[in-house]
């Protein structure tokens, strides 16, 4: 086979990435490890930056979202005993939207099949070659097992961190930075109606709490919990009354309405950059340069503010002979990506709780900066304007 | 002896303090272990809060402030390669003033001087006594050997982390928050023009550098070291190629100009804060109660916005009877000691950097806040309304 772009991974990073070249008239092969079902029904992030709405509106792909999709003017953060409002839309004219990543998965998809993008779906063994080269490779087997040869202009790792390309940079051209957290999120999704209008973030001494949402039926929910936690130790009852406690259940009239839990699992919080984010003839997007705690909602955002600028920067490769923006690529991306990097960063060291044998201090630390951040309108926009995010190209 | 306020410890909290209740008619004794020659002379910090600035104006110690003080705009943050400029008055309004501590010292000396204020200088053995009682008293030991006692209506400990004030208060009825940071400051003075219009702060992969000054001839600078470090380990010659180094010698034509070093000295860095600020007839305030590490110049501003609240607080409670402003000093003052904590914290973690050993994730964190900081408007007037202060009261 032979491609423009050989694009590895088929989360929302390679397929948008497929949609916009194609816009373009650049051909691309996008190949994934996992099934297509897996891949749009796996849970992941559910809050979209208003630059992200905007993109995926503008290429044609808003119109579930404009209909689904719920817009929030802001997010709650609270502490024992006090529960703030940020409203994004009053102090930097932003909002963001909560829609699924398996809705813009699936949106992507169906696009994807409506313009007869090759996908290959449940392929093994993904190696990259000769990035060095003018005539970089891809070989995988295939899902009936036939091995695959793909040749491309330029390869695109969209494959997240356990995906070959981040590794097929050679040690010696690659920087990574990284940090786990001593904590975990169990991630909880619930059939019950939401029990708050916008997200409520909230510091609580027996660790963070996350009242999120997926729909006006589902809600999804956040513990902080020890990194070894298994997610099958936790009861529904155990589940309900830690939410309740830390939500503050009974506060100022505020009630908790519990339901049905529907799937309950571990997420690991880490921080990971990887930089250049091109090596020759291989460029990389998403998760697969940078993972962020999900504190921020930044993740799948970063992915497309990437993907944003990388679909222009191939075409002008590759149908104009101009390197240039190519070449600008990976110092413009991570621009953003440290910025979204360190947010997410202060968002989780300001709102996870340290346990037995905790500094004392920090929580202290941690209090005087929401009350800042709640009071003072330079604080607000700060994290509004990151929060709700940057402008794609920033 | 007997006087209304028995004030420990003669710094600028308790002669600004002997100042604001003489001024309302209120008598107090200030009690001092050190000498009086030693107390002007110490060096201590330098930049002055507007609303400090205010205030002693306000009382009549504004005279040769106004004539000697250096008003500046803002300051520059930097590091390798760039320098920023924060300009405090565009971004909200607000100046501080480069005016020594001891400058502070000596007018407030004079002051008490002119107005025949009784305070005794080289005591030794000052103790605390009955303080839950109607009728606390102070015993101490006079600069001639003679036994004293001092009785008072209220005893009020300005006697910094070193007095017997804090520790006055019952364990059981104090709380305590401290941290030590990894590194300490030498503190050096030289007799030459201050290379720069405003303060410098630096941040460089050898560790932070300050560019301050005293007068329009004397420069103040401080470097990170090594906590264990001895002052007379570095040469005049040694300190300034790694001001040169750290603060950017040379960089777009700037130029730092060395000149005769008259003092050196190790400054540790740590956080405490002691509360309540209260406890029945004894009030705590400036570094009795809270100290900062110095990167945000919030420990003397923060004395007097202590000082500021207290005064009416104890003539509303000596001589109208009215309880309520004392009552409410301690959760007041503790508003604005929080905040100038966190932002001290914020100040000095963004800018010291780990040196061998530190975790190279840490720096990127620190150089994606700096380039927020100095790039947002949101994040350059959070900055700036810290670090110019907040209206006293707060």
């Amino acid at each position: 086979m032979r491609t423009q772009v050989a694009i590895i991974g088929a989360g929302p990073a390679g397929l948008l990435l497929s949609h916009l070249l194609e816009a373009e008239g650049v051909d691309s092969v996008v190949v994934e490890t996992r099934s297509r079902d897996y891949v749009e029904s796996r849970i992941r992030a559910g809050i979209l930056e208003q630059s992200t709405v905007d993109l995926l509106t503008d290429v044609g792909l808003g119109a579930r979202l404009a209909a689904e999709g719920d817009r929030h003017r802001g997010i709650y953060l609270q502490w024992p005993h006090e529960r703030q409002h940020l409203d994004f839309v009053d102090l930097i004219g932003r909002t963001v939207t909560v829609y699924g990543q398996t809705e813009v998965q699936k949106d992507l998809g169906r696009a994807r099949d409506a313009a007869g993008q090759p996908i290959h779906y449940g392929v093994t063994g993904t190696a990259l070659h000769d990035l060095d080269s003018e005539h970089p490779y891809v070989t995988f087997t295939d899902a009936e097992g036939t091995q695959q040869r793909l040749d491309a202009d330029v390869v695109v790792g969209c494959d997240g961190s356990f995906g070959p390309s981040r590794a097929a940079v050679p040690e010696a051209a690659r920087q990574t930075w990284q940090r786990a957290y001593p904590y975990s999120w169990l991630g909880i999704l619930a059939d019950v109606a939401p029990s708050t209008d916008e997200l409520i973030y909230a510091w609580h001494p027996n660790g963070f709490a996350l009242h999120s949402m997926r729909s006006s039926s589902v809600s999804r929910f956040y513990l902080q919990v020890p990194p070894e936690t298994d997610a099958g130790m936790w009861s529904d009852g155990q589940i309900w009354d830690a939410l309740a406690e830390r939500l503050g259940h009974g506060e100022a009239g505020w009630q908790l309405t519990p339901g049905p839990i529907t799937a309950k699992s571990v997420l690991p919080m880490h921080s990971f950059v990887q930089q250049p984010m091109r090596y020759c003839r291989l460029f990389l997007a998403g998760d697969a340069a940078h993972i962020v705690p999900p504190t921020g909602a930044k993740g799948l955002n970063l992915a497309v503010a990437d993907v944003a600028l990388l679909a222009p920067a191939l075409v002008a490769l590759l149908r104009r002979g101009d390197p240039g923006p190519a070449g600008a690529y990976s110092a413009t991306a991570l621009r953003r990506v440290w910025r979204c990097t360190h947010f997410s960063w202060w968002m989780t060291t300001m709102l996870h709780t340290g346990g037995a044998g905790a500094d004392p201090f920090e929580a202290q630390l941690q209090l005087s900066q929401l009350r800042w951040v709640t009071s003072s309108e330079a604080g607000a926009r700060g994290l509004a304007e990151n929060y709700a995010g940057l402008p794609i190209g920033f």
